[in-house]
């Protein structure tokens, strides 16, 4: 009953079938178990190609995938390209909470729910992804209790009021319901929080109550096999265009709207070498491009088995952009693993750099980026004019992993020299 | 290159084709070519059946229509409703800019761009108008100014960022830019600015300007069937679920949601009597319900021919309540001419009722609702629970015309017991 389409994918993708991913270690790995459902461990460890997605969650997603992947002609004029240089958008910002996270939030709600869980906690950046949990767990008949990072709590406070009105319970992280966020309050009362604390305190909740799961937005395996469905929508929608990607670009905080949205695509590349993939950093909070490869903590308080990641350290608090959710210390694994084979390569901007490139899409095609997808435009915009340059054909598909709406008091801070 | 579908309409409904609207009158009449578009003149009295739609604005039309019409299945069970009742809504929130607005602002700003204007003047409420003729004039590469209604303008501070960000220029109303606007601001310092007094600006500053045409968003006989392309695709979409609408309901401020989307039934309705249309206005501001039908004029500072309306008088300035885009003396005269012959019947709600209906809604589909939208989401909720207490077999449709993302300050208040 959606004139979007029916036609969305009825399994994920799963790149653990060909690339070999480091297992997480170290005494902490016995917490698993305790906060996450059996059924996603088990996705964890997946050696399986194609993984089935249940039809309860097929259902929900219907609600509005698949989303459209649009050509941004009027971007393409504004920059003067040749019809040799093609730019197409996938939309991600069309879900009902405004980004990419439903995707996998709804499957993890669903895990959580199928095995008596009845609550789940979670950390928050931008909101994003609190806002796809809340919507998740209301969906799933779950309670929620989102820790959200100082920051972004005081910057933007119509995404606590959108969790609020699907029944969320929201905190400004560091907190003082939990142990380690009492003690990073004594430690350092003004901190603007971080995601690394503000995960920490949620496993922290999760570990003390037995009916409640904890559930992470990125980073993981199984989270970004759950976002393989964008790829595999945009690989589809290329074949009926009958055109393929030479240049795919995302930006990464956990990583898991990049590789939703690119891993589909890594095996060809890998045998054609047809694809260049593109991941996009904050120059504030760059793990993969100025991190060290090696085996850290997901989580501030060192509650996390230990991850074999990039990563700027588990004590990195990065400063108060606006790009939040790209506020991470760490990387997913699968992303690292494909950084050091070199399929993909990372580019870095800073925040009036990538608002300037927001506020170009906006003009030309209409939609507000969030910041944090405003990285990837950026780079879209640059690999499109370099390609102009040097006189090349390209097919350039960037993942528009949100919209704006909740963000405009940043484009406001940038329009007024703010930045 | 769009997913959602290409079976836009190409054609117009025209509902002066069966009915007979009282023209517009007065001396103010000779404004009308100064400020609109000949040939938004000339489909303003037009009567044929069908006005095709320009192949440049179905293009941009194209970018987010056909827009989905959704079952509310979880809507419904929360009302634990039968089979034999089914709620369908339609999602004009999908557009760039969260409302039904765009369609006839895409339309105006392309023939004020044909017949050679470099601006247009606009008022709104809301902001979701004034959003809309932004990102149209910046598509038209037209210049764009927005008298934004004082309540709003400070309710909304994102709605400014975003029509800002669309290149507009925004002015508080009453403002110091006009001659009426200084003159209000002088009778009446802290006044919370009216729909009525930022028309007449945005006409004013159009009159004096000889490149500037004015825009208009709803109430006018072309808006209204410019908005058709809703009703078109309902019926289409309808048709494909083997479905028709035994009622259909809208919220009303000028009358161009709920007329796009009811247009296109009225025929069959007043041959079959087979659907019944409800028309839903906010209790502080029940133009149809509560005023008289007469000749009145648009504007408070008496600038416009006077239009026969039912009309609260064109000096009532409403309170300031959230629904900015209600917040309207008169109302279409389509409308006034269909509640007259008893085709539409109107229904008021209080602002803690909508709100109430916006927050379950919210919590069963996953879309927060705008809080004009709000209204008629409370007069379908109404009317599903009485088919239901009746035994009644209804399929009833609702049009979901803009998204809340910039309305959470007002579910804030409302939550919060301010309201």
């Amino acid at each position: 009953m959606n004139v979007f389409g029916t036609k969305i994918p009825r399994k994920f993708y799963n790149i653990q079938s060909i690339l070999e991913i480091p297992p997480p270690k170290g005494d902490n790995i016995k917490i698993l178990p305790k906060i996450f459902p059996k059924e996603f461990l088990k996705q964890e460890m997946c050696k399986e190609k194609f993984v089935p997605i249940p039809k309860e969650v097929r259902k929900i997603l219907s609600q509005y995938r698949p989303t459209p992947l649009v050509r941004a002609t009027r971007l393409e004029k504004h920059l003067k390209l040749s019809e040799n240089i093609q730019i197409f958008y996938k939309r991600e910002d069309v879900s009902p909470t405004g980004s990419h996270k439903p995707n996998t939030a709804i499957m993890q709600a669903f895990l959580a729910m199928k095995e008596g869980f009845k609550r789940i906690t979670t950390e928050t950046g931008a909101g994003q992804w609190g806002s796809a949990l809340s919507f998740a767990c209301n969906k799933m008949g779950l309670d929620c209790t989102v820790y959200m990072v100082k920051c972004s709590y005081e910057q933007k406070p119509y995404r606590k009021i959108l969790m609020k009105l699907f029944g969320a319970e929201i905190l400004s992280s560091p907190s003082d319901r939990t142990m380690f966020g009492k003690k990073i309050l004594q430690k350092i009362p003004d901190t603007s929080g971080s995601l690394g604390i503000a995960i920490a305190e949620a496993i922290e909740d999760a570990i003390r109550h037995e009916d409640t799961a904890y559930a992470l937005g990125s980073v993981l395996n199984a989270v970004l096999m759950h976002q393989t469905i964008i790829g595999l929508e945009v690989k589809e929608q290329f074949r009926e265009f009958g055109l393929y990607p030479d240049v795919m670009i995302g930006c990464i905080g956990g990583g898991s709207n990049f590789g939703g949205f690119a891993l589909p695509f890594v095996e060809e590349a890998i045998k054609k070498k047809n694809t260049e993939f593109i991941a996009v950093e904050p120059t504030a909070c760059a793990s993969v491009t100025k991190g060290k490869y090696k085996y850290d903590y997901g989580d501030t308080a060192k509650q996390t088995p230990l991850i074999k990641m990039h990563t700027l350290g588990c004590d990195f608090i990065p400063p108060a952009i606006h790009a939040g959710g790209l506020r991470y210390h760490g990387i997913a694994p699968i992303i690292s693993v494909l950084a050091n084979k070199g399929i993909i390569t990372t580019r870095i901007y800073n925040q009036n750099e990538i608002f300037e490139a927001g506020k170009i899409f906006t003009k030309t095609e209409g939609i507000v980026p969030a910041p944090e997808t405003c990285h990837a435009i950026k780079a879209t915009i640059d690999s499109a004019l370099k390609a102009k340059e040097n006189k090349e054909e390209k097919i350039i598909a960037v993942n528009f992993s949100g919209h704006g709406f909740f963000d405009l008091k940043g484009y406001q801070d940038f329009m007024e020299g703010k930045l």
